[in-house]
């Protein structure tokens, strides 16, 4: 396998860039269903049945799906985890793990087999603010995907990425403070950017795509025009579709003119869409909404992306 | 109990601002020893065990330890890490958790539950790409500590963290790009260590330090004695120190008057020195080596700063 291309040939296959994030969530009412948690108890159970009928309802209309490793940690249900990304594999779905891992060196080796050897998953998401020693052991495994974080969909997202940043050609790095007149200031988000775009320069392409991605908010629009120029080489994973409030216009620029180079996640907007119809699904009939969702979704960006 | 008031104590009481990275590995001859990988197999009896046996053997000399989760993820032993988390506190241990977690919502809540109820962790280490967003939930865990990445101990560390940073003021945020004439730039790391200390202004402090710290690499001294300037409530833990070739001078300005203001990490330095004296320390002495080892990190680190 390869990642990128086994994606990209997949989302013309199936004619769709939906992601569903797989978030378990069993604290409130109206999450994963009481009769789940009822029937199985165990959050292991509860999680991977809940997510098993959630793929065999869905897997013919999405490419990949993006577990939150988090939700995973916090119930102790790695073992779901697990057991979830092989039953992903074997409905052909692929598999982004969604957790942010940053480190270095033997640190960082070890998240990289975690990650694509002891869970399996095909793809998953970093965070770079170490620079490429954190980086680099994950793109050993050169056939997985790797989504660099660069412009995160949260709001605060702004408080660090969003201030503006120069490289100061010649200058020390012992110099904290520096003085200078007209010079060219970028936002960090876009340094970063030019980062992913600098490291990925030697990876091997499909289809003008490699295998070292990022991650950009469909909620910046804007933002995301600029990214995608700079990275033009990488598949951008948008997140923030749905509950998050962006919409298939926000996500267009995200798009090539064939309509790859990217994906659009949405997590609790389908998974747990049952709860914004309850008359028309009961939580017997999560899947069926969540089915639903995906179509509507889907339909919504193909109409602006030229799939 | 406090984190940061615990730790304060526990460093007055022994005497010694020395923290012990828990890395386990299995992988290579000359790490966990060969013996107690063929008593015990299962990974997870084995590192419990290592871990048991290096804790009873120097819990009197140190704090704090500090494992790192990354390499329990690998071997699948999370159950070994929530077993050797609870035999530290039983001897008198503070434990943080190095996980360098990154998310926003409920997913950031969930690595906070899954970091501080889960694992039972005293404090752990984070990543603020994201802002605050991402560093809200863990802070609602009062009692607990939380260090955020400033500058991290490799050399690629410059990749991101020491490019030159400004916040324009009244520069909306739809601009990419800015020209601007005689602005005073920083580095990106000390603009992270003026968010952290903003963040923590409403904390509650102990003997001046509240439970808001930041990390920054005792492999960059220059960059140590600025950050600290900033961040002058926050304890400063300090990885790098040893086996990443930092001395105890390296590390000098990350402490006040009192010897107070800094935790100085050894991991593989420590755990695994067996390895660099063999004749004195076979295998099976492999703690013995350990307390030795601390015992002189203690001795030079005591010896420059004012405890």
């Amino acid at each position: 396998m390869n990642f990128i291309e086994d994606l990209i040939q997949s989302i013309i296959d199936k004619h769709s860039v939906v992601c569903v994030g797989l978030d378990p969530r069993l604290d409130k009412e109206g999450e994963i269903p009481q009769f789940l948690i009822e029937e199985f108890e165990d959050p292991n159970k509860v999680i991977l049945e809940f997510n098993k009928i959630l793929i065999d309802n869905t897997s013919d209309l999405i490419p990949v799906v993006k577990p939150q490793i988090a939700f995973y940690e916090k119930y102790e249900a790695l073992s779901a985890l697990k057991e979830t990304i092989k039953y992903a594999h074997k409905k052909d779905l692929l598999v982004i793990l969604d957790s942010k891992r940053n480190d270095i060196g033997a640190t960082s080796e070890a998240y990289a087999y975690s990650t694509f050897k002891v869970f399996n998953a095909d793809a998953c998401t970093v965070n770079a603010y170490l620079g490429i020693d954190g980086i680099n052991p994950f793109l050993e495994y050169k056939e997985k995907g790797i989504f660099v974080l660069v412009k995160t969909s949260n709001p605060s997202s702004r408080d660090f990425q969003n201030l503006f940043s120069a490289k100061i050609p010649n200058a020390a790095d012992s110099d904290i403070e520096i003085n200078v007149e007209n010079v060219m200031l970028e936002r960090n988000y876009i340094k970063m950017a030019r980062l992913v775009e600098e490291w990925g320069e030697a990876l091997t392409q499909f289809s003008q795509f490699h295998n070292l991605g990022v991650v950009v908010g469909a909620t910046f629009p804007q933002e995301l025009e600029s990214i995608r120029k700079i990275v033009k080489n990488s598949y951008v994973l948008m997140p923030g579709f749905g509950a998050q409030g962006a919409t298939a216009r926000d996500i267009k620029s995200g798009f090539n003119e064939n309509g790859l180079g990217g994906i659009v996640n949405s997590s609790r907007g389908i998974i747990y869409a049952y709860n914004n119809n309850k008359k028309e699904y009961p939580p017997e009939k999560f899947a069926d909404a969540a089915r639903a969702e995906i179509i509507s979704m889907n339909e919504k960006i193909n109409k602006v992306i030229k799939l």
